[in-house]
């Protein structure tokens, strides 16, 4: 039913971006574009035959909480133990500890693979390798050995414990409680919640990264260490022993992504729960925005992968679907076109392309980033791309979570009646994607995140990378005759975003809470700038394919798509920098009683 | 959990609309201001006692299709039971028949009032008036005796039967056949699908108002009339006789909505299917666009009552729930503020205000039409408010499934993972309004309605009337300084949409392809010009209550909410503007192979 799009894959990797270029780095020497084929084929062999079969099933007999216990459609731990044996488990790990040390570009276009089939069950070993990461970024060689090393071969899994009933968005309000013992571990009390992939029996053993707080540190978010917390104890030898304290208190039942648990956890209830300090204490923030700009980058994919999937099905569905007749044409006795000949069809087709593959090329881009910056030969050169990469995560996190999600909405309105109904996945798709502007922090944290941090960071200097970036494809661009206006008002937007983004960063110093009030639409209008961009991009590298014996359809798709956005989407931006720039009030004014 | 805003919905009646001054009028002599307050009593008390409780529980356990037959929660069975016992099944219809002769405008008060606390299970008797309805206009007084009383008296319930597994949009592609017989009844054969409420246990019998073809007649929408069919014959003393051949082939189970029972209907499968013909033969979809009409209106009532509920418990999560620091308080100690003081949740909750008390006021303005239609002395004296009540019509029906959506999805936001999950009633109210772009004519085919066939009616008529009576507005709305430059910028808006509308119209005219290749977007545009005018009716009506001893908050938050309106969403209507005004023709150029 649903379908990968492996040619566009392909362009978006190989095309849009020097993907295959990193072969040629030592660290990444064995990936060559054979080789990355290989993995792509792999996974979406592995996506399509274990992954998609289940994916409506587990949405319908989701997880349930028995006696203490997660019981769940035993599908999933099959799925999972293929995708264990092909070592998707570890991929991005280095080979020193087991992993395959695969670009984080290749990697996200398997994660996006599996999303796309099932993203419950994919949501596990994404769960794992965060928690992982932050293991090999900041634990001890005994830790990593303990607790990592299981974790890449897929036989312990991993979850991230940050938010607790009373504090989702204001980790400052952290309560639970980390007590130094005599042998240097510490005993955790407290109660977290929102924690997916919190319990289920799948998996040997589930390490749990928490944030907790140790007596007499600073109140507020720099008083927050981080502990790995084992479900099972682990004795010197490697071998599980005691059942650690951190107890299931129930599941979420949740509007989607209902194939991955979403527990609440009581730590240290009725048994000591037992916890290990990573890193110094206090800086446990600081080490898990490590995790949740990897996640965030993540929940952007995920999201993009839903959307693609709902692209997909209403696509077939537009193909095949007979009905009604093209206006013009009165006489009821010709034959029903098929429905993508209607032109309102086609709009929200459109959008939908215009959506998906728009944010697949930013999440790439992103992932990219993140390789370049690896491969840097030093801190120094990797510079500007770390900058981008963190004033891009929070529009990489958001624009897909609000955007695919649009793109869902019309997947159904194409089924019409049909796609309202459990026979068709889109309104499933549509109910999972609603989670992506909620988790890893909600919409509004990420705008604040990008106006009151990012566009600030080092006097604006992401900014002024995102800029040069952008005016070299524009100069580019308009060597292409056909996609000269295109850069023109590419970069009359930057121009227009760059100034809008100077007055409001200016207002956020002298008045915060003015300044930031409209933080969200902010972060909405640089989305579309920013996707933008992508779509220029994607146009000229289709450009650069014409005449290399390239589907000339694909070629055409691209540019009418390419053509879609600048005329139906990117206007939109204008409008918002237009209120920005008010620096209204009226949202700050609003008064409870008001309402 | 969710309550209903009595002082906004007496505002809207009774402030920013003249409807106690129906009670002037013969047909309406029963209902002064006392009558009409009483009759919203009783529909809240009824509602929330007795539909609100079982809301969830009835998402959870949807009918079922069991032997044959549908299994129900009783609880949808006993609180309409005790909706009947309070007359409102005949609440709209004439004395002489039984019921309440309510005027419309306020029955649109109760419908919302029930929509709110329960669609699913509201969703029957409103279906059955609709049906009801049909004979009272086109039915044989021996046919409302035998069929409608029933209805009225809630013994029968009611359905419509106009798609087919083959045929939603496009209704000219209808294939169920209906055979005269000797007696002057007709055999019908066929199948029908989608059909809300098309089969369950709670009423003595149903009856489907089906459209079929007889033979010879026109191809195409000319050649279809309309039936009769009830799920039991009726002997000639109004007794129960044997069972029809109206069989249940399936429900269909859905995203949301999930009380209302969907089904598939075999016409004479098994059984002879008997139908009687209502008014002339192949006259039945212009007798069915009667009450479609109603039913569109009654569509954007329902989306209004759903993003309502989710704005008011949206609104007492946000009061109660505490948690974060406002901008610039960097003292991790001090207490967590409220929610509702994030300049992001005020934004959210504005965005849900204005979307679903501009809607309310445009659902019960178009209500109102209604009344003045059946009030005017004659035809002519009614014309005009026939001709705005048709051009408002897909608007009405529209806008409110598109942004009480929008709304909605606000309303999982402001609670953030809480509103993910089935614990709060958020999450249910978005799948449940999903449906309401789809069901009653898509938001496409709405937008086609409007300008392909509205705006056009008496060389564009409709249009006029509109412009006069915003402009009228507009001129009162000047004399108020507060509102001045809004009404300045609507009248501006007007003229815009005005000079759009003409160049689409023409377009239609001579190449009617691209004239409507973006109709649903100018249906969006048309409505958030509406909507905006609106809100300075709701804001001019509030100024003329200042003074008047009545809660300054309530007007401060009608003020505000209207400048919320114009400032944040009524701009995106020139966006709009532009793009059509290009009669760009991206869409419609875009191949299918393309995609």
């Amino acid at each position: 039913m649903i379908s990968v799009d492996r040619a566009d894959l392909a362009f978006q990797l190989f095309d849009a971006l020097p993907t295959a270029s990193l072969a040629a780095l030592p660290r990444f020497a064995d990936y060559d574009r054979t080789a990355m084929d290989e993995v792509l084929d792999t996974a979406e062999r592995i996506a399509m035959e274990h992954f998609q079969p289940h994916a409506a099933a587990l949405d319908l007999n989701e997880p349930r909480f028995e006696d203490g216990k997660v019981v769940m459609d035993p599908q999933v731990g099959a799925a999972l133990a293929v995708y264990r044996e092909a070592g998707f488990f570890g991929a991005g790990f280095d080979r020193e500890w087991g992993g395959a040390q695969m670009p984080e570009t290749l990697l996200g276009a398997v994660n996006f693979i599996f999303s796309m089939a099932n993203i419950s069950t994919a949501a596990y070993p994404l769960l794992t390798a965060g928690a992982a990461h932050l293991i090999a970024s900041f634990g001890t060689d005994e830790q990593k050995e303990r607790f990592m090393k299981p974790m890449i071969e897929g036989r312990f899994f991993g979850t991230m414990c940050l938010s607790e009933p009373q504090a989702g968005s204001s980790l400052a309000e952290l309560t639970t409680r980390a007590e130094p013992r005599s042998d240097g571990s510490y005993e955790l009390t407290g109660h977290k919640m929102w924690i997916s992939g919190g319990d289920h029996e799948m998996s040997e053993n589930i390490i749990h990264m928490v944030l907790a707080k140790i007596p007499d540190s600073p109140a507020g978010v720099k008083g927050i260490s981080l502990f790995i917390v084992p479900k099972f104890l682990i004795e010197d030898d490697g071998s599980l022993g005691a059942r650690n304290g951190v107890a299931l208190a129930g599941l979420n039942r949740k509007m989607g992504y209902r194939g991955t648990t979403n527990a609440a956890l009581n730590l240290g209830e009725d048994t000591p729960c037992i916890g290990y300090l990573v890193g110094e204490p206090d800086k446990g923030l600081s080490y898990m925005f490590q995790m949740m700009n990897e996640a965030r980058i993540g929940v952007g994919l995920g999201a993009t992968a839903l959307g693609a999937a709902g692209y997909r099905a209403s696509l077939l569905y537009a193909k095949e679907r007979p009905q009604g007749h093209l206006p013009g044409n009165w006489n009821p006795e010709s034959p029903p076109v098929t429905i993508i000949e209607h032109a309102d069809v086609k709009r929200m087709l459109l959008a939908q392309k215009a959506a998906v593959e728009g944010a697949l090329a930013l999440l790439l881009y992103a992932a990219f980033l993140v390789d370049a910056i690896k491969a840097a030969p030093n801190v120094e050169a990797g510079h500007d791309s770390r900058l981008l990469l963190d004033l891009l995560t929070p529009i990489a996190k958001s624009w897909p979570s609000e955007f695919c999600l649009e793109a869902n909405k019309h997947a159904i309105q194409v089924l019409g009646g049909y796609g309202y109904t459990l026979d068709y996945p889109v309104e499933r798709l549509y109910r999972d994607n609603r989670a992506n502007s909620i988790h890893e922090g909600t919409h509004g944290i990420q705008g604040i995140d990008l106006l009151g941090r990012k566009v600030m960071q080092e006097n604006g200097a992401g900014m002024k990378v995102l800029a040069a970036r952008i005016m070299a494809d524009v100069t580019q661009a308009h060597t292409h005759r056909e996609l000269a206006a295109h850069a023109e008002e590419l970069a009359a937007h930057l121009g227009e975003a760059v100034a809008t983004t100077g007055k409001l960063a200016g207002t956020v110093g002298t008045d915060p809470r003015l300044g930031l009030a409209n933080a969200s639409l902010y972060l909405d209008m640089m989305g579309h700038v920013v996707i933008a961009w992508m779509w220029l991009r994607q146009a000229m590298a289709a450009l650069r394919k014409r005449g290399e014996g390239v589907d000339a359809d694909f070629i055409d798709g691209k540019l009418a798509t390419c053509r879609y956005f600048f005329l139906y989407e990117l206007p939109k931006a204008r409008t918002q920098r237009a209120l920005l720039d008010k620096l209204d009030d009226t949202t700050l004014a609003m008064k409870p009683q008001w309402f």
